[in-house]
Order: structure tokens, then C-alpha cells, then sequence
């Protein structure tokens, strides 16, 4: 397969047009007003998968915005990919923070990518990303070097929960059955460094909110007297945590994996400056749970966030208020083997037990979605490792990621196969930020390490 | 004076309609829009004054808006009484929850007033209970029972602050000098338990800021290994009382008054119904420090209060953000002794101490003011009693109020004089709210006991 670095080079102009065309439809998904550009998008990954080889491509209407299927069968006996992506976007704001604007792409050099970044919202997330597998697909049509069946799964609503994938796969099961399904919807550590998401964590996100007196009322008259819902909230927020900044839910760490030392040593290897961390972030100090590293912190360890909060007056000015009600959106990070929904009930059940009588409180679950781990033993594991030793010329650091993608442990349950989480961006890439972008280089090696998946992990599952 | 009887009844339907013809002008100090409202309401309070029968009336011109300043001396050696009210106005938000629009004034009977109220901003606090001083005020002149010298000081931005009445007190010693300061900006116990505030809390309020990562984070990538600002705000807030409600800062209660058992006692005797307080607010229970009643916790003991707070995605749905920073409004009631801008400087040393390593901590004082007493064996206290006594057939409670009203211990500081707050309004006419109203018996009733203490109070200095 070397001829894939001179078909590289002979399409890579066309390559990038063809992104930054993409690129430049605003498919918002989380915003109605761009809801014609959202289905637009989906008819231009139509397209690009007809004309990338795809037998047969289907727009799969949803309740939402569809799903966009293609396929081609070589031999119903060979082994089936299944790659699944997103071609919606984050919306873009704050926009002013943006150095071009956000759907209009433009190509820049960075210490980080001297060979330039595409700056777009969506050129990362997921859209560059997705559209490497289209193009190393193409790749393999053209010169008849397709080892296997691939399928096509591209959806519209990634980044407004996957509202409605779980009931398209759950009713498509035999259409979408594969032997592995293949992401590129994460990162790597570095471009010298190669790395692959063996393990995501599962996600419960909760919104409480705290009502006192049934009014808004004068700090200075009822001031002491009555339970002040905001401070009431942060000590009970403040509770969730002991000394150790461990996570005070009865039972919340029962079913949390111990790993043992030596694959915690072997974590330790990934190479990770502490200075480098805490100079980016603008930070004097980390914080985290006692007796863990910062990246077993940000990985194997479940965590507790208050991702949002508010109450009370918050506009300019003072304004002596003790006000009614106090909301906070809370975020529980969960490893494996941790249940969200278990999860999700154990901290209902402690937050309205730990409330004072002064107060009332109600728990309200928004989403979650269980973890997912991916044994480096498995067949699909090596190959990918095979094919990036190849282009990278480095054996790839297995990484358990912080993130969660609910809908892998869906496809595990559902499809009954394991995913292969291939991402090529990097950390640093901004996505969901202003100024997101993706490196060029990044963008051309996956689409030349893709291919040498196919090829291995057809040759292993012979 | 039996005849302030005959001349209420004589002038009830025109004290009505003066009043209602002032609140019909929207006097909203805090909104631009309305500025010439409020000097329209200037120029009203002036011409009642001139009415009423000042021999000299000023509009008083300030940075912002005027002070109308009016006067009747009759003999130098005569003590001098000083009125201070109000004539602006809070803004009337949220409209929709008035039953009827807030400058179209109508009387309504309610259960607590059966005699009517007047619904309208303004109605209670200030222009109704200023209102009062005035008609008293026209009684004596008209009658020729006027005892003493009169000052008017009647303002157009305490709803904002009093923003520039400092500095035309300070400049005007000479013009305001008095023997006692006359102020109906508060209230009563109830129709049948008169009461006069003797005592006032202060205030000091600040704006904290809490600052972790230098740009919103992924809470799946850095979750658990980075500060989250609202996280450790919620844990700073919560350290700031203990598990009895004390205020933990240090050095906070070193001035605070201790009240004698003997005076907690008498206070124990105002009407309390501690059932009742919480049925109103829809309360299971009470909160508040350790040790303290509910009528003690809001009024003589310090409180700190969370007035409002926000950090991260408050909007609809999830969003799973570590933000860069988390806001909070904190104010302080203080009590007699405790000084505003001591107690500040002890709040921010101590909020940036207990801050962790991890986060960096602004705290910017917003503004503050004094606590305030007056003691009930002044003579203008016992005059005041007694003229409740007169018209009421009760000797009224002296009853601390929780509330500030910082001019209070200004006046004191600047004019070397004591105030006494003659309030006529109950908690019940829902001041700062929708649907503020007045008594049309309590408006009747200041007219009448008005009068009353000018006489006796004046017998007592001779």
C-alpha cells in the first residue's frame, strides 16, 4: 500500500477544498436558525460518500435531523467496518473571541502544526475527522484496494446528545452489523507521540435546585432568620467532598474499578510535564483526589463538577436579596463498571436527604450514559496499533480519555461490537472554543494510517 | 389638639387625592428613561411644600437629582425639627405580577386593611409616609399649633444609594442644623401593635470573583484534576459559617453589642408567632445561628447572606464545562459598633486567605453603611412614645430592625444628631415588590400622630 503517499500527494489540494467546502456550511445542530444548513450538510456527506465509492447512500429521516448511511459490500464474508462520525457543529460562541470567523476557513501556520491548521468551527469535531474516512475510503475504491465491507454512519445531532441515534441503531441493527466500528471523534497526546482511547467515562448530569421562602425577600428584614437558598446550596455542593476531595455520596465508589500497580505505573509512563499543565491553564496548583496523579485524576477516577450555578440578583450592582430559589447543574464523570442511572439515584437520594428541613429540594436528571473500556488484547486494538507503527513509525500510548461518548457503550449493547477509538487531533486543537482548528499534517495521516487498518484487521480476523 | 380629628375628616378626600396625584408621577430613579419624571416629582414635593406653608422652598441641585429642601422657622430659640423623606421611587419590575398598573393608583380593602390601601409604587415607600409630614406639617401651620421650627430635606435618590446627599449634608451643616431628625421610611408591627425602630443594622456588601483555568474547560478532559471555581466558591462560602451559624471570619463579632438577658427579654415580648412566620413563607422550618430567636437573628445579631451567585452554563439543557470563573454577591448585616468598612477589610482578607492555591480571588467592595441606635430613655424617643400613646391608646415597642438605612448614622456623624423613625407601614405592604400599597388608615394615622410628637417634644426640651 505505499501508493497511498503518492495518491496523498496528488490529491491533497483537492482534499483540503473539499473539507473547507464542508467546513463552511453552518450545520448548528443547537440552533434552529441554522437548521436548513444542518440538512444541507447532511446532503453534501450524501455526496461525498457516492462519490467516494459508496454503493448505495440513504438520508435516514430521524425525529430530528437525519442520518446520513452509505455502504459498499464487497463479499458478505469478508469483515465489516462501521464508521461512525457527526457532521453538526458547536455552535460558535462567543464569536468575538474568534480570529477569523467561524465558518469561513482559513488555513494558518502554529508552532504546533508548522504545516498549518485549518481554523473552522467543526474542522476537529468532528467534521475533518469524519471526513479522513471518507477520503481514505475513496482512497481504497479508486485503486482497488478495499480488503473488506465498510459502512457509513454519519448523524446530525451529535452535539445536542444524539437525540435520536439510540432508536435508529436499536432499529437497524442487521443493516449496521459489523465486525468493528471505527471513531474519530478524539485526540491524540502529541504528533510524536500516537495515541488511541481505550477507555471513556460515563457521564450523570443532574440539575438541582434549592427553594427557600416562597418569595424573594429584603436581606435586611428576614436577613439570619431564614434559610438563604444560595448559601444553603454551597454548603451542600461544599459537602459532596471531604478533606481529601473525595466524593462523600454513600456508595458511589463501590463498583469503581481498582486498577493495580503496575498498570498505573504503566499510565505513568505517558509522557506529561506538570509545569507545562499548570503554565497553560494559568494555574498555581492543580487540585484533585488525594493519592492520584493528575492524569489518573482527569481518566481513571470518577469525578463531581458543578459545571453551572446561579441565584439571587447577578446584575450590575448590589441588590440586598435572600431570593427564593438557587439552581446548580452538577456533572458526575463515572469510570467503568459504575451505572449512570445507579449513580444518578444515589445522588438524588443523598442531596434530598442532606437538605436542611428550611429547604425544599428537587433533583432533576438530564442525561448520562455509561463508560466504556476497550481491552488492548482485542483483535481490532492491534490492528489499529499495527497500522499506526506503520505510518508513525511509534507503537501508539494506549489512553484512557476523561470524556464520555455515550453512544460507544450504546453501539457495545446494541451492536454487540467494540469501537475503536482512532482520533488524530490534539488536545490543543480548541474544540467547543473559539479558534478551533485542525492540523494538516493531522488531517493527511489519518487518512493514510486509516487504510493500513483495514488492511491488518482483515488479514488478523482471517 | 383635638381638633387634627376634625380637620382630617374636614380634608380626607383631598389628602387622598394629592397623594395620588404624586404617585401617579413614575419618580424611578434608577432608570434613566424616567429622569424627567423624576424632576417632575421635584417640582410637585416642592409646590406641596409651598402649600403646605414653608416660607422658603429650594429645589437643591446635586450631580444628580435635586434635593428639595423647604423650611419654617419661627423662633430661632425654638428646637428645629428635621423631616427626611423621599420622592423617587423603586422601579416597578416585574410589571406583570401588579394586578393593576403601578402609576394608575386604586384603592383596594384587603383583609389587613379594611379601610382600603392605596396600590401603587410608592404608595408606602416614600411617597405615602412623606406625605404624611407634610399634611401634619399644613395641620399645625393652618391651625396655628405649629410648637417649633420646621426643615424639610426631602431626596431623589435614595432608591439609588442617596449617591449625593453625603456631600450636600456635609455642606450644608448650617442650613440643616436640628434637634432631632424626623424619618417615616419604616414600619410597624401591626394596626393594633404599634412599634418605633430604634434600632438599625449596618451593612457592608462586596462582590467576590474566583478564577481557575484561564478559559472555560472540558469538564471530561480536565474534570477532577483542575480547580473548578464553582466548586471551591461553593466550599469558600459554606467555610464562612459554622455548624452552629456563627460567621467564621476572623476578628467579626469582636464589636458586636451583647444584649443584657434583661433586654432580650423585653424584646421576647413583641407579638411573635413563630407558626405564623413560617406558614407565610412557606417554610418547614426556620435557620439561623445557634442560640438566637428568629426576632434576635434579624435584628441584633450580624448575618452574612449570599445575595446572588453565577458561574459556568446557565442556560437550558447540559453543558459540560469546567468554567474559568464563579461570582458572588455577599453582603453583611452588621449591628450597633461593628464598623462597615472594618468588617469589609476582615471579610477580604479573610476570603483571600482561605482561598486555595489552585484559584486566584478577587473581592470588591460594593458599598456599606453603619449600624444605628437610638435609646429609648432620649427625650425625642419618649416624646415620640408618647404620642403614640396619645392617638394609638398603646405605648409602642421599640423594635430593632434588620434592615439599613446607612443616611441614618451619616446624619448622626454629620449633624450631630439623633433620628427618630416614626414608620407607619407594615412588612405586609410589600415595599420593593409588585404590588406595593399603603393603609389608607395608616396614611390617616401618621397625619394624626405627627402632630402629637412635635408638641410633646418641644414641652420636653423647654
Amino acid at each position: 500500500m505505499q501508493n497511498i503517499q503518492e495518491y496523498l500527494a496528488q490529491n491533497k489540494g483537492r482534499f483540503l477544498d473539499e473539507l473547507i467546502d464542508l467546513l463552511k456550511i453552518p450545520s448548528i445542530s443547537a440552533d434552529t436558525a441554522f437548521s436548513q444548513d444542518v440538512l444541507d450538510t447532511s446532503e453534501a456527506v450524501r455526496t461525498a460518500l457516492e462519490n467516494a465509492g459508496c454503493d448505495t447512500v440513504e438520508i435516514c429521516e430521524t425525529d430530528g435531523y437525519p442520518i446520513v448511511y452509505g455502504e459498499k459490500i464487497i463479499d458478505p464474508d469478508l469483515p465489516t467496518v462501521l464508521v461512525y462520525g457527526h457532521y453538526d457543529v458547536q455552535p460558535p460562541d462567543p464569536v468575538d473571541l474568534w480570529n477569523s470567523p467561524p465558518f469561513e476557513p482559513v488555513i494558518k501556520e502554529t508552532p504546533t502544526h508548522p504545516e498549518g491548521a485549518i481554523y473552522a468551527r467543526g474542522a476537529c469535531d468532528d467534521k475533518g475527522q469524519m471526513y479522513m474516512h471518507v477520503k481514505a475510503f475513496e482512497f481504497m475504491v479508486k485503486t482497488d484496494q478495499l480488503p473488506c465491507n465498510v459502512k457509513f454512519m454519519i448523524e446530525g445531532e451529535e452535539e445536542v446528545g444524539s437525540r435520536n441515534l439510540g432508536t435508529f441503531v436499536a432499529a437497524n441493527k442487521e443493516k449496521l452489523a459489523n465486525d468493528v466500528i471505527l471513531i474519530s471523534d478524539t485526540g491524540m497526546i502529541a504528533n510524536d507521540v500516537p495515541s488511541i482511547t481505550t477507555g471513556l467515562r460515563g457521564l450523570s448530569y443532574v440539575e438541582v435546585e434549592v427553594t427557600g421562602p416562597n418569595r424573594d425577600l429584603h436581606s435586611g428584614l428576614y436577613g439570619g432568620a431564614v434559610a438563604n437558598p444560595i448559601n444553603v446550596l454551597a454548603q451542600m455542593i461544599a459537602s459532596l467532598h471531604d478533606e481529601n476531595n473525595h466524593i462523600t455520596i454513600p456508595g458511589f465508589y463501590d463498583k469503581v474499578e481498582d486498577l493495580s500497580e503496575q498498570e498505573r505505573s504503566e499510565m505513568a509512563k505517558a509522557p506529561f510535564s506538570l509545569e507545562n499543565y499548570k503554565n497553560t491553564l494559568e494555574i498555581d496548583d492543580v487540585y484533585g483526589e488525594k493519592g492520584y496523579s493528575t492524569n489518573e485524576r482527569n481518566s481513571i477516577r470518577p469525578t463531581l463538577d458543578v459545571n453551572g450555578i446561579w441565584g439571587g440578583y447577578t446584575g450590575e450592582g448590589a441588590k440586598t436579596v435572600i431570593p427564593s430559589k438557587a439552581f446548580a447543574k452538577i456533572s458526575m464523570r463515572l469510570v467503568p463498571h459504575q451505572d449512570w442511572e445507579e449513580i444518578t439515584q444515589l445522588f438524588k437520594d443523598h442531596f434530598e436527604r442532606i437538605a436542611p428541613k428550611s429547604v425544599k429540594v428537587k433533583v432533576t436528571p438530564h442525561h448520562g450514559g455509561q463508560g466504556y473500556v476497550t481491552p488492548i488484547d482485542n483483535v481490532a486494538y492491534r490492528a489499529a496499533a499495527k497500522a499506526y507503527e506503520t505510518t508513525f513509525g511509534k507503537t501508539p500510548v494506549p489512553q484512557r480519555s476523561g470524556g464520555s461518548i455515550p453512544i460507544v457503550a450504546l453501539f457495545e449493547k446494541e451492536l454487540k461490537s467494540k469501537t475503536i477509538l482512532m482520533g488524530f487531533g490534539l488536545d490543543s486543537d480548541a474544540i467547543h472554543s473559539p479558534n478551533e482548528h485542525f492540523g494538516v499534517w493531522n488531517y493527511f495521516k489519518g487518512i493514510e494510517t486509516i487504510p493500513y487498518f483495514y488492511r491488518y484487521f482483515t488479514d488478523m480476523k482471517a
